[in-house]
């Protein structure tokens, strides 16, 4: 940080979510602590399926509050620092001057999550390293032993086990959860920016067509699903939709671009302002499916920026 | 918050933990989006065992960092904002003028977990409404249905499904992962105060006694765990046990209680400075196990902001 940020207020929250009933089960002794074995009940009440949302307020604000929706198998802190140790995009926002929510969906860091198998549908699956590696387009899959990436990629390949300590597990079954509890913190936090990433892409997109009077402009960094109902809403609104390097470096990157140029078209055909941002054609190379995490993050954030405030 | 707080940094780490290998698993298909179905292999690296903290550094900081380490069920963020929305003890001790650090331990929150069974023994437990509410000493057992607590008591029963949404599953086994990635933060960190509640407040104690040169002074919310190797290392250091109200309310905090007092004494006889307070006692009446988010909760910071600084 150059500067020291004065904050106004900071804090967190809890919102949306459902009590849940569990009954049936049997008993279980516990040992808590060296000192503590319990009789632990499982039956009883549990809140499920909703969000946590951490806020920093930057003294005098004067810009849009801006909401960060992270990824699939991450959770709030890919917006925080990055693995190597610099400043991250919600950090770089708030100096910008924007109050920033950092959301755990569903499921996610410190939103908890829950070990009955009668609550969410299926097992939940976590990324492995391995396949962080091809799928974030860091490198071949064949050059993640050697730690070799591709040429000129910009992601702190040194750093990857930092990055891997921040993965999550994650329920498929859960997305429409994740998309509902975002709204409801869109609707108590009250017109925002939302700036999601890949799964999370969705469920901006998701919000911003069911909210769109609350959601003031749409960022999507590399969206990977689309949703299906009418866009019509999107009328008038604006939308980025920001993408990397390498995108020709597996089949499932060669059609999910191909999905979000369809899909800006889609919103630009309603009368969205609909942009499709390739970094590399802005002169930003070599960024991965993580800008916010590679060397020039901070590049990348102030173009967003930028476009942000020349609304 | 009454003034705004400058940050001269914030941001996050993970620490601690290691990198496991899975193999022999099955690859399943996995609907990520409604745009990506995909193969995942669940074969490969990841990472495990670590711990997750957040920091917040205010400009011109002049006294020792506080290391806020949670109590079972439960991550950071029963230190940053009461379920009633008043501002949390890691906010108090930051406007007081301490760098603060907030740890998600191993398996909780941010620190996220691992859903292999192989990695760790036994299964999560999670903590239901009805056990919170005897455990924590909100009120009876057959008063939770009313939500009427005990008379006189101040934890903010209104906003009890709020609290619920923080609670976090756990592994009973994960104790000693959880201790040495305290320590591990605790190494990162340099000499600080470790402010640590409940089943945390074993972990602390372990860290407190493993390296007495780094933990400058520990305070221990509540704790319900005591280790029993040498305390030897803990002479001429500052151990302050806090206790709440309704002691006596189950057998479980009669005998908790006689541990503390006990604890607290093997500690004196070494040479610590060692000191219980029961908070009725200095006037500060009706508080439960959950101090830092009692009605009052400022008053009981005060005390012990006072009490380090009196050092």
């Amino acid at each position: 940080m150059t500067q020291p940020v004065a904050l106004a207020d900071w804090g967190s929250f809890h919102v949306g979510g459902r009590i849940v009933e569990i009954a049936g089960r049997t008993i279980e002794k516990v040992r808590f602590t060296s000192s503590v074995t319990f009789d632990w009940n499982p039956n009883g009440r549990y809140h499920v399926d909703h969000a946590y949302v951490q806020y920093m307020i930057p003294a005098g604000a004067t810009r849009l509050p801006v909401l960060f929706q992270h990824g699939g198998g991450l959770s709030g802190t890919m917006w925080e620092t990055t693995p190597d140790g610099r400043p991250g995009w919600a950090r770089l926002f708030l100096e910008a001057g924007h109050p920033v929510y950092v959301i755990d969906g569903v499921e996610r860091g410190r939103a908890g999550w829950c070990p009955f198998p009668e609550v969410w549908e299926g097992s939940p699956v976590l990324r492995s390293a391995e396949e962080a590696w091809a799928l974030f387009r860091f490198g071949r899959a064949e050059d993640f032993a050697a730690r070799r990436g591709f040429a000129g990629q910009r992601f702190p390949v040194e750093a990857l086990d930092a990055f891997l300590a921040a993965f999550s597990p994650r329920w498929a079954s859960n997305n429409e959860r994740a998309q509902a509890a975002l709204i409801a913190a869109i609707e108590r936090i009250g017109r925002c920016i939302v700036v999601a990433h890949s799964q999370g892409g969705e469920h901006g997109l998701v919000a911003a067509l069911a909210r769109p009077e609350l959601v003031a402009a749409y960022v999507g960094i590399e969206p990977s699903g689309f949703p299906e109902p009418s866009v019509a809403s999107a009328a008038g609104h604006r939308f980025l939709f920001v993408l990397g390097d390498f995108l020709d470096a597996t089949p499932l990157w060669t059609g999910l671009v191909a999905k979000i140029d369809a899909y800006a078209a889609t919103l630009a055909r309603v009368g969205a302002r609909s942009e499709v941002w390739r970094l590399a054609a802005l002169g930003l190379h070599g960024h991965t499916h993580m800008p916010m995490m590679d060397r020039g993050s901070e590049a990348v954030a102030a173009r967003i920026l930028d476009w942000l405030n020349a609304a």
